[in-house]
């Protein structure tokens, strides 16, 4: 261990590797992770752990500034598979420089990829958009103002299967990371959600587990509730069952009628989903069954 | 109308009326309740409204000076009577100056008792408690120390029946108007249920409709919710149906555990439940359906 | 006064006038407008009032559905003047078929503008935009892409009195109602404040009183706050000192740069900023003295 | 370095050690400690850490499971020091068994009062209350039913500095670790607030830095927020700017009146007091400068 005193200047442009990792519970996890970090003078910018008890199991997430490796993300690699080794660890690490490939599907409704395209227009979401997919023609020339190709894959009740087949090739050729579903209102192919496991990202527009399924307005609206929400979640084959990434509720009274509680949770399913597939390009997301541990 | 200009001080201590009533909605309904009003010189301090445009209902709430009024609130009722039957009214008056009484019924989790007691001693919640009532001895030196008689109605799956018989003498023996359930852990009898319709408010420890029935925090914390809540709401036979009056939220992470999450709910418990009494005590809740109006 | 059941199907966008006043409070004011209503067969979509209790003044709105009433907009003015004039009321009509003509005044930073148009394209926002007017040409592209005209005029230390002589004549000629600062980050004129009072709004980075003036972010950062916020408000000639109209705030914490609580501030200015500009809009604010009403 | 397994049962009820420290940031340091911690077979509950990049200072903090380290408390100290003096940390350890000592200071209004006893009669505060301290005797044999003593120190302008000796003697005679202001309404001799820094905290009745001293929801109501709050800070000798721990908002209107404000402002005095204390009794802050670092 040789301790140092390293300057460097941290920004949200600083070159990092981000390692994650899940493993068996027990003593020496910290230690055998931050030694051999500190051998190689790694300059640990954020660290974050998380412990369930329930299930013994140990979660960690470390961001190290790159240049104070002696090695790239390859010689990481190499060198830490035995520690991985010895403690069972489900791991892996990622390079800022290397963009997260998100391709957004949409449908008519807009406020979400209004919200996508301003926040990656300003830098403020650090990833690629190689395309975005619609069933319908309509954002078509907005999305390609912005630089980003737009595909138009119509969906009817005949043609489904070959609809998502079309999606996964597109998604394929983008050599994509990420499907974000930003208000795309059709229910995705068992197929397709059991492809990309923890890679395809929804917004739900109510606070789940309420009102599940079709026009959870109308349903909130029928319930008389008091507040109304949006959930970000992975997607997996049960419809709205996946697990959890982030959400929030807006306040709502008696006098607001189902199309002010579309409006109002608009707002909210913006800034839930924006701030879910953060979460999730930062690394910061563990799937563990079906919850997961946001690590920040 | 004799437009004129009085000059009264308010208060939360101002003697005042409090008209509420719905009607099927039409026009002249304002017209002839606030000329109703002013004709008698009545001081409005706070008029609100809500129009139904599905259920083409009107529901209104006003408060007004007592002693603007040449009458009193008997003198009231009998003039406003003809005005009532030509719209139909479903109508009532009340006097401020005639403080609710309100029962409590606890268990052994205290924190909602604390918090009423607290905010009643401190005249913030003006009602009357005539007693509380437990199915534990836990709380009655605490309780007596207040003033307020405390009986112990034990309830056993064998004694059910006799106990909520018990539970309603006390309540029609205490003149009361209104039962608070403040985390009694109990299911109440239907026929409680039944004959205090709109009058017996509990308290749920979830979001709801998430999480009805048992052990709430623990269904949330195995879904994985991002935040926790709390509804207040009326009681009706089926449980956790009832008409909502008030809810809220709270934010949780993986890393709170179920014993966390009954934390941190308590405190929303506590707030929701303040609140939702509060609007029913001041009548601002009416009900229609299975939903509330409440009018602020 | 004739009572009479009409069903109008509400929707948000019925024809609809919206009536705003305040005048000295007394008896009778309410029971005069309503009577005034029903004697014409006025149909009330919405109805709120206001009694200041310690300057004695009472504010009132109402929504009433055009096409209920016997006579247009000229007709109601005319009809309506010895009402207001007996009671010295401060008073205006607007129909929501002509819709509010909105400038909106950006710099560099886009994520107000982005979601203004959004909204706007939506039909969120009910308004004409005649112009987008900036000191540099960064949006052009973008706001054109709207269909929407823009100007640049730059604004430099020497320009100033010119620049914003440019500016009025931009909002006069595009016959303009309302001009909004989309985090515009220059201080205006004081001729501009002086001749459109609540009439120009602002989106001010942080909780007003706290941090007025420039970097708001850093002087937050500095202090260690753990909430930040957002502030919507008219521009007045002292800065940012003028009436509120919205605030709203998002938790940070020790671990936030700020760069950071720049980042979650935007999410804060942008629906503070649209709800303000909201109510603005739908003549739902009221002001009195450095004071808003905003009746809701 | 010895992996192992080992089985706790985790519960709030856990004997654990905390060790909070802060040093000059450097490469080394997790692991310096962590390696320490699994030497021993430390087993590690909860584990945190901030790395402030301008002022290039590290800060972590430990829960470790007693039982599981081969030696006490003393023991620790004695181990640790080496590696504490090489980091030139600053840094103090903990036992939870040692319940942190707490006296209250309260005048007249009581909520914040009910909420503590509350929360400490449930065991969510795990703290002594050795005596509540007052100026007045209102609320004796409330806090004396709790088993609590309680002293009356009259404050008045001419015996200042003998009721602040007082009060001194009393937190001295009771081995108090810290002490509250809830609602305390004095302000305490520079001389107190100079010999326990970090040790006596206050709720401000309002979100600071909006709104220093008298009457803060007077000053709210004056200024027409739309928001009003409460500051949980440490104590220093200038008045309510001390570090902040803990702050929180709750929705106001132009109808709120300054009494109403009074009465939705104590809610969040109360939550806002009760977080900020209990991070600090389970030395979760940090204070750098006059900011605070929350390990949460």
């Amino acid at each position: 261990m040789i301790p140092l005193r390293i300057d460097y200047t941290m920004s949200s442009n600083t070159h990092r590797f981000t390692l994650t990792l899940s493993c068996p519970d027990r003593i020496g996890i910290v230690s055998a992770v931050s030694t051999f970090l500190a051998e190689h003078r790694g300059w640990i910018i954020e660290a974050t752990h998380h412990a369930d008890e329930v299930e013994k199991r140990f979660f960690m997430r470390h961001e190290i500034v790159a240049e104070s490796l002696p090695f790239g993300i390859g010689g990481f690699r190499e060198r830490f598979a035995h520690i991985a080794k010895e403690f069972a660890m489900d791991w892996k690490i990622s390079d800022n420089s290397v963009k997260k490939r998100v391709v957004i599907l949409v449908s008519k409704l807009e406020h979400c990829l209004y919200d996508l395209l301003a926040r990656w227009k300003a830098g403020e979401l650090d990833i690629e958009i190689p395309c975005v997919i619609s069933n319908h023609e309509t954002w078509r020339s907005f999305v390609e103002w912005h630089g980003i190709p737009f595909h138009c894959v119509p969906v009817t009740p005949d043609n489904k299967a070959q609809a998502y087949d079309e999606v996964q090739r597109l998604f394929e050729d983008a050599h994509a990371d990420t499907m974000v579903l930003a208000r795309y209102m059709q229910v995705l192919s068992p197929k397709l959600c059991a492809d990309y496991p923890g890679r395809i990202i929804n917004i739900h527009h109510s606070f789940l587990p309420s009102f599940v399924g079709a026009k959870p307005y109308h349903q909130a609206y029928s319930r008389g509730v008091k507040l109304t929400g949006a959930t970000c979640h992975y997607v997996t084959e049960e419809l709205d069952q996946g697990p959890i990434i982030e959400q929030d509720v807006i306040r709502v009274s008696h006098s607001d009628r189902p199309d002010d509680l579309v409006r109002l949770g608009r707002d909210i399913e913006k800034t839930v989903l924006a701030r879910g597939l953060r979460y999730h390009i930062e690394d910061r997301v563990l799937i563990h069954g079906n919850k997961t541990i946001v690590l920040r």
